[in-house]
């Protein structure tokens, strides 16, 4: 819309000569009008430019193309063109731990001195004395409680401004950026091209929902409404004639493992054509995508580059890849070798 | 994209001549450039036509006009315009019950010959009997004990084809139409004026999300992702190495009342700028969508014309509407006259 407004008002345009250059005229007008309306037609030829020409790079642009070719055996209508994207591991780095956790740490430290209480009980004590093993030793309990500390008792406004400012000044310990800036630019510009070939991106993630969905418009062009994640259950109330949300210390459902197909299924409402992961934990999300008869396409990013970002897989705590992996060919999933495949990691290299 | 195709290859098109017309040329591509991308500004002056002119008409036009009107106070970014509408009694008729509900006695009809036991065991007994006051007597357990009978049990695929052939040959008992024809023509005009006025169109409702879903797009025109309901909930399984998820005779999330502010930013994450509703269910999300400082638009479906449809609020038991009226005025919130707004209720009259 604002394009054509330009256009309209744009009345510095020179006036048209009335002759010979009327069918140039013409001409440039129809491509203006292509250009406006579909994108996608004038970028095939520039699609995916920080992937190395190869059999990923060709396996994803043939499967787009057959899906967008009108007539043609594999076509996908517009409105079935849903793709769902894994987060951690798979659109930005997981490594040395999921940032949400990093988050979480740092509220802890953060709120610490209103507590005086966590110096003296787990998992608060060991992880604010830096022992994330015994931290982790605690198990999925420990990490609710910190969950719950630091997720809930506030309102979503709250919390979204408290996350907003952790981003702002957070950075990573190795990489020493912005969380924000750890999306792999590979992974973007596949989320653009799909895009511009009419596909609707999603996230289907494990992390917190209302964690992710502060960063991911800026991230990776995706709204709010189109990020699926963990939820805490909230609750209605009236303060000052003011309606709130409160966050309550109460899980309301884990998207992750067999929960991301629920959650597609809760969320969207009908099931993708396209999706993308890195672990496990995108197992029966990459099943439930392909396990149709229409045409479908999975892909598993394979951390393979220990010296531009981690090499992880069988045997990682984190983002472990055993049982995908072992299904990928006989299930045809694209196993992406970060290494070989991309040449650049993050916008701003390496 | 469809409409550039044909332009394109349309070559039967008269040769464009070349002297005085081209003017003219210039001007009809320019208005054709505007129609391909910004319908709703050619359809303002034909907009609401099942509406009688009159302050409710034009307070939704003087709304939807300042929202879009670029650099005006009360603009609004396209990536805010979301709308949320209540279902029943909002978008369709919700009388003498929930058609949800007639679906339920519907499949408990259906199903009885395999369960015996339920001549002998309430609700089921009196539900079989006709005797829909002692359902009714029974409460909210009642209920809930025949909607897990009757939506629990399947896959999601199964549920949906059960949905759809319901469907198919249901027919509402007053009207003897289908319940999918049962949508009001005035509301499915307000849809389609703000879709072409760049509004997201959501339903927000107590309904089960997985049996509107069945036909919200021929209705409404809403794909499923933009459909918010009640959920029951899922569990991923395999079955001969197919993925499948089963219905669980577990409620998952209740969309009604004060969880409908909760739903909306579960599945949003933002907040809406346009609500309408019709009962004191929809109270909670009025109150939410309309307490900000920015621009924002509520109304209620009020419901005065006994002759076309039904006329029933404070003393309903289905789509009680008390409280909400009662505030209307003071927060703003337009009340729609069914009987004197509204020239036509349903598609095909009356």
């Amino acid at each position: 819309m604002e394009e054509a407004d330009v256009m309209i008002t744009d009345r510095t345009s020179p006036t048209p000569q009335v002759d010979a250059a009327l069918p140039a005229l013409f001409l440039s007008l129809l491509v203006l009008i292509v250009a406006l309306v579909s994108p996608g037609l004038l970028m095939a030829q520039e699609a995916l430019p920080s992937w190395n020409d190869g059999k990923s790079k060709q396996a994803i642009v043939d499967f787009v193309t057959r899906a967008t070719t009108t007539g043609g055996a594999d076509y996908i209508v517009p409105e079935d063109r849903i793709a769902v994207f894994d987060n951690d591991g798979t659109l930005w780095t997981e490594q040395p731990v999921y940032f949400q956790f990093e988050f979480i740490a740092d509220r802890i430290r953060a709120l610490a001195p209103e507590h005086p209480e966590w110096n003296e009980k787990e998992p608060y004590k060991s992880l604010l004395a830096g022992d994330l093993k015994s931290v982790a030793a605690g198990g999925e309990k420990s990490l609710v409680e910190l969950g719950m500390a630091t997720h809930a008792g506030m309102t979503t406004d709250e919390f979204a401004a408290i996350v907003k400012d952790w981003f702002a000044t957070a950075r990573h310990p190795k990489a020493g950026k912005p969380y924000d800036e750890m999306t792999f630019l590979p992974m973007r510009e596949l989320l653009d091209y799909l895009r511009a070939n009419g596909f609707k991106t999603y996230i289907v993630s494990g992390g917190g929902v209302e964690f992710m969905r502060v960063i991911t418009e800026k991230a990776y062009g995706i709204p709010p409404e189109q990020v699926i994640g963990s939820t805490i259950a909230t609750q209605y109330a009236v303060v000052d004639d003011i309606p709130v949300l409160n966050r309550l210390p109460k899980i309301d459902f884990i998207d992750d493992g067999p929960g991301k197909p629920s959650g597609i299924n809760k969320f969207i409402g009908r099931r993708p054509v396209f999706a993308a992961g890195n672990s496990d934990g995108d197992y029966e999300m990459l099943r439930w995508v392909t396990s149709t008869k229409s045409p479908t396409f999975a892909l598993i990013v394979h951390h393979t580059d220990a010296a531009r970002e981690y090499a992880y897989d069988r045997q990682s705590s984190v983002g472990k890849l055993d049982k995908a992996l072992n299904e990928a060919e006989r299930r045809n999933w694209l196993v992406v070798d970060m290494k070989n495949d991309w040449k650049t990691i993050y916008a701003g290299g390496p």
